[in-house]
């Protein structure tokens, strides 16, 4: 990253020889980023940050409906603040990017580009916070965050990145734990019926949780390489902030009480989880739901025929503009071939061809993203057709992930067919664990594998580890990750 | 501001007595805003998002609906890049904050956190720009930024604020005059359209012209004390980015030609704006387009009669929620008095009172808060009833704006008369101009006012300047500004 590849991507090169260059193939031909000429920071553009907004929309739907509002914080954190909470800066203070100077003169204290603002909304809340009238507070932000990191990829891991953090307070320990859980409940209803994306839910092992957290929640999907993608984490913060920030109420027994904290988050690490789920060698498939354009009209008129086509693609345009984001590709410059190879790069579920013959026989052509299917169908009533394989492909594409997830997930009793999984197959291993930080590093070390979570409903454990001989103690997901 | 204000205001100052201190009233009483524990930084409360989010629709439709994409460039610009363009960085450079440290270690180049983007922007449209056929581009962003300030207030000028500013590069000069200009309107538009607040239209100075711009246009609007304040700017670059940012594309002549820019933004600033043209002494007044509750329902209940007027009360508001933002106020713990005050400050809209005595007579009272007028209306088409309301104050409240400009705007044709209107009445004075810098400077020394805009559609100026013996150039509007 940071080098100049905006050179022309000629062709993309298939998932099976090098699934790396092929997602950094796609999201260049397909025109949803660049390299910007700081260090592992990303222009977001806007065929890709249209995406993003309609991301944005159906999560901020679902937060309002939750009774979340959304509010605005500081993007610079005073080092002193940034540093209360121990296990929090410990996690934090090594990726973070410091202003030492500010109008021309060096500042009495380092302010740190926020990499999440638990910290500033704590010393907001001490001071917002005073009642058991005050209680909860549910607030969500979209901002922009800052993390210093070594090995950047657009979308997945980039210094500078966008997202949603949501920060509440609540009276008692159980409505933070139920907050914590409704958030990830609302983030796997998000990901699974917007970007048509399946997820397992479950909870993050002590290594992996949030710094500062008491537990850390979570949904993780599987990408096309067999590498599982965190998409989303919901965390129960306890007292741990609470406490540093002195974040107190009068209970209705006028006893001064601690808050208890949760915050949560997804960002714009989700289109990259969107390419990997959906996309092939032709580039990117897009659930409509996320697509920028759902429907593209290609004309296709010969020498003498050109204008009457035309004419009755312009009316189906005015049409389906009413029911679908929908675009004419009207261009002369290109061929039909041409447009119809762009197009499928870019995701677009639908396809409407038309041309003469089309036209006598008063139908148009309609060829879907997701599987290459044509099917001629009538004019009339042509919306009510468009919206029904709209919907048809949203499904289908969940369902096609989720058959590929099933697939490559693995129940696995022992060490050699664990190893052998993650050297060969990938995907996720279901298996007994022992519960020891140690035997967990010792599986990252040995596999690269690391516990994505510990699923809320499997059954009872029982017998030995999967990898070492302790006794087992819970059910983990293991998988590679990006 | 840096102190901690968070105590309750009880009283808002009158305007009359203290317009400052009013502000500072209101903004804290309504719950719009806090102070950061951050030099100059504000943390936008819920009440103010929602306001802000609601100014970003009606702005990005616009946009949207006149060509323009959104997408996201990042928040760091590297210094070499920042200080190419000679004129940008001798006008933002003292108010830069810089990033020195990132990942626990020095950077090898100073990162600016953005003031406003034009650098970054023109060092990716160089990549992006080669052919005629790439033009026009038309991007927007919406983000923050930073600008180091000494004296800051909230809305009105903070270290951080929220805005969206607009990158266009055209094949033209001609495209980037009208695009310029178009840009100016469509921001005239929403700011009178949605905030109703009226705005003149006109030309900055070379003194007030964007650092780096040939032209810069602006809208100017006039607050409640007589001060002005420019609401949205729209900047013609003409070549001077692209000469040294190097941004060429081939003709249809096949020859390299420079690219013709612009850029145009609108901030959080125009909140401030919003709460200074329409506020009164008992708080905020929201014109129904921008306000996050358009009406809020009070049920008045007596003991005994409490449960059916409450009954009938959750009746209106669900059938209202079809066609408002409406909130039923049924907390206990306060009196309607009480509500009355407390909605009134926060300035929504309009008050639905229902009583026992109004359930008799099958009506409601509806409480308009511009203009404080009480009517008693059917409960039959209620509906109906509060959309004509509604569409009436939001017409109201501009026609009251554009009133109060009108009797504040002086046409003045001497020193003694300038003098006279800045000392005592303020507001806009329109006055024949030399056209000279020494000359505006001067009467800024004197008077306080600057030159806000030259109108586009003034009559052709003679006679001699207002403030000296040169012989006028030019109409000029004048006010002390925000």
């Amino acid at each position: 990253m940071g080098k100049n590849q905006n050179e022309f991507v000629k062709e993309i090169t298939p998932q099976g020889e090098d699934f790396s260059q092929w997602y950094t193939d796609v999201i260049k031909k397909a025109d949803m980023v660049d390299y910007a000429p700081v260090k592992g920071c990303m222009v977001i553009k806007p065929y890709g940050y249209r995406i993003w907004e309609l991301i944005q929309a159906a999560f901020d739907k679902r937060f309002k409906e939750t009774g979340h509002q959304n509010a605005y914080f500081p993007i610079f954190i005073p080092e002193s603040f940034f540093c209360k909470e121990a296990e929090h800066v410990e996690g934090f203070a090594p990726e973070v990017a410091w202003v030492t100077h500010g109008g021309g003169e060096g500042l009495p204290e380092r302010l740190a580009v926020r990499p999440t603002s638990e910290t500033m909304v704590c010393a907001m809340y001490a001071k917002w916070i005073q009642s058991w009238r005050d209680l909860p507070v549910l607030i969500n932000q979209w901002c922009n965050v800052v993390r210093w990191e070594k090995a950047t990829r657009p979308f997945l891991r980039t210094t500078e990145f966008l997202w949603q953090e949501g920060h509440t307070a609540h009276a008692t320990a159980e409505e933070a734990e139920e907050e914590t859980r409704r958030m990830l409940d609302v983030y796997a209803e998000c990901v699974e019926g917007t970007l048509a994306i399946p997820v397992l839910r479950g909870q993050k092992t002590e290594r992996e949780k949030f710094a500062g957290a008491v537990r850390t929640y979570c949904i993780e999907a599987l990408m096309r390489d067999g590498r599982a993608l965190q998409a989303g984490t919901s965390h129960n913060l306890g007292q741990h902030f609470a406490k540093v920030f002195n974040i107190t109420y009068l209970d209705k027994n006028d006893q001064l009480q601690y808050v208890w904290q949760t915050s949560w988050g997804v960002s714009t690490r989700l289109i990259g989880a969107l390419i990997m789920v959906h996309g092939d060698d032709r580039g990117l498939v897009l659930p409509p739901k996320v697509a920028p354009l759902q429907v593209v009209i290609v004309p296709i008129g010969p020498a003498g025929k050109r204008e009457a086509v035309l004419a009755r693609a312009r009316q189906l345009h005015q049409e389906l503009q009413a029911i679908c984001r929908v675009h004419l590709d009207d261009r002369e410059e290109y061929t039909p071939g041409w447009k119809f190879n762009d197009w499928e790069m870019r995701g677009v579920p639908l396809r409407l061809e038309i041309g003469p013959r089309d036209m006598e026989k008063n139908q148009v052509l309609l060829v879907r993203r997701d599987s290459g299917e044509k099917c001629a169908v009538a004019q009339d009533d042509l919306a009510k057709t468009v919206q029904d394989f709209l919907a048809e492909i949203q499904l289908l594409l969940f369902e096609r992930a989720r058959r590929f997830r099933e697939d490559n997930t693995h129940q696995v009793a022992d060490k050699e067919e664990f190893d052998r999984v993650m050297e060969n197959e990938r995907g996720f291993i279901l298996a007994a664990h022992c519960g020891e930080d140690s035997c967990e590093l010792h599986i990252k070390e040995q596999t690269g594998a690391t516990i994505r979570c510990l699923p809320f409903t499997a059954e009872p454990v029982s017998g030995r580890c999967v990898y070492c001989d302790r006794p087992a103690q819970q059910w983990a997901y293991f998988a590679r990750a990006y």
